[in-house]
């Protein structure tokens, strides 16, 4: 199946630089490792159905009992953040789930709402891209979604600058049940993080799931728990969610600017 | 005003030890240092009017955004794990504000539900019992809280054997605007959680908010992440909510027994 060109039709717009690799670019050196290898639909990978939704109080309650995953509990804090119309980024669109999920807090009846999806490998975006329009019927709905194979951390270059950001998730490591050698990395993780502070709006969230059960994975929570702290209190709230005794468990991080 | 007898008439009954304060007696070394030292309203201290009540979707996206406190967020938590009837523990009653919000949680019409609240120290019970009385006109639900001037690691003294427990609160530390020299210390915070977890029924829920802003909260705050970070994954799920750029603020563990 091919991708819906709609959907990539801002990645064909884009500056030629964007379009490229950071490997491959002389006048700009290498600041990301690739993240994910996924199977895309088109290649004859499966489409994970749409998750369920939940409340905040399911999703909290439930992760407090070990019913539901960290995930869940940012997804529902994301709904109760994010207005129909609003513009969001997801930074590591991997395979295509947040996506997904924030174009449908985002889609409103006069096809306002947008959703800018970045990943550093042009396979993710193709899986994503795949995802949307095996999931997505309305071929409006899906235009709303401007996907960029280009590294989080020059999330600046692609959302224009009179574009209000409500919302940017960051889904750090490796893909679970995927390729643990293919992970964000440090640096670029905390350039992308200073980029999303600078774009979102005031009452915004920066979300940030880290996964640490991999080699660098700590290293990468360091980068992630240092920057939180670092953020002036008279402007952002920043807190952190995490099982005790789960070591390798996800880290969710929630970063609101007043 | 005198402490409604009825509130204090398991104290009166019980086990003359138990009467005692550690440090008075001989065949029980010093455990605890006491807590807190609180304005009664027998003497002249204020009544903290009780506090609105908030669900798990306002207390949490509050707490992300900077508008509710994490004891705002425990109590929310609390509410959807304690069922009418149930069996609780305040374990540091202090001022007796987390006492009242168990009480109304566990009330029920047909005068089912319990609260045993505990503090070593004389004059909090006294605070606790005091602030009741001013605070719930009912006779009958103000019978269904259980005072007690122990050290809380002593809990197993004073919870009857077949009484399934719901949930155990710590308010560790010192009292937000009281002595920050009067607080709760590692050893018996350690011996408490060990109680209050085997006490505990299948599906309850240990809630410990750790204030931090003092000499020795970290050497707590370490003693609880330690227990929580020991409990076994397949009876336990332990968890963590913590704001990152207030390193002073209370942190929330939340313990819940499968």
């Amino acid at each position: 199946m091919t991708p819906h060109p709609r959907l990539l039709f801002r990645t064909q717009a884009l500056n030629p630089l964007l379009r490229r690799s950071p490997r491959s670019s002389p006048s700009h050196p290498p600041l990301c490792r690739p993240r994910r290898r996924l199977a895309c639909a088109s290649a004859g990978g499966a489409v994970t159905p749409q998750q369920p939704t939940f409340g905040v109080e399911d999703a909290v309650v439930g992760f407090v009992t070990g019913k539901r995953k960290a995930t869940e509990v940012a997804h529902a804090v994301w709904r109760s953040i994010i207005r129909k119309g609003d513009t969001v980024v997801d930074a590591t669109c991997g395979n295509g789930n947040d996506t997904l999920a924030l174009l449908k807090m985002v889609a409103d009846e006069r096809g306002q709402g947008r959703v800018y999806g970045i990943d550093i490998q042009d396979s993710a975006i193709e899986s994503t891209s795949c995802f949307l329009n095996m999931a997505v019927d309305d071929d409006r709905e899906r235009e709303l979604v401007k996907l960029f194979p280009v590294c989080h951390s020059r999330m600046e270059d692609i959302v224009p600058k009179d574009s209000p950001v409500r919302l940017v998730a960051f889904n750090l490591g490796y893909l679970p049940g995927g390729d643990k050698t293919v992970i964000t990395v440090p640096r670029t993780t905390e350039l992308a993080l200073q980029a999303a502070s600078r774009l979102l709006n005031s009452g915004g969230l920066i979300s940030v799931l880290v996964y640490i059960g991999h080699p660098g994975g700590r290293d990468e929570l360091n980068v992630v728990e240092s920057f939180a702290s670092s953020l002036p209190i008279n402007t952002w709230v920043s807190c952190k969610l995490q099982m005790l005794n789960r070591p390798i468990a996800p880290v969710l991080i929630l970063l609101n600017k007043k």
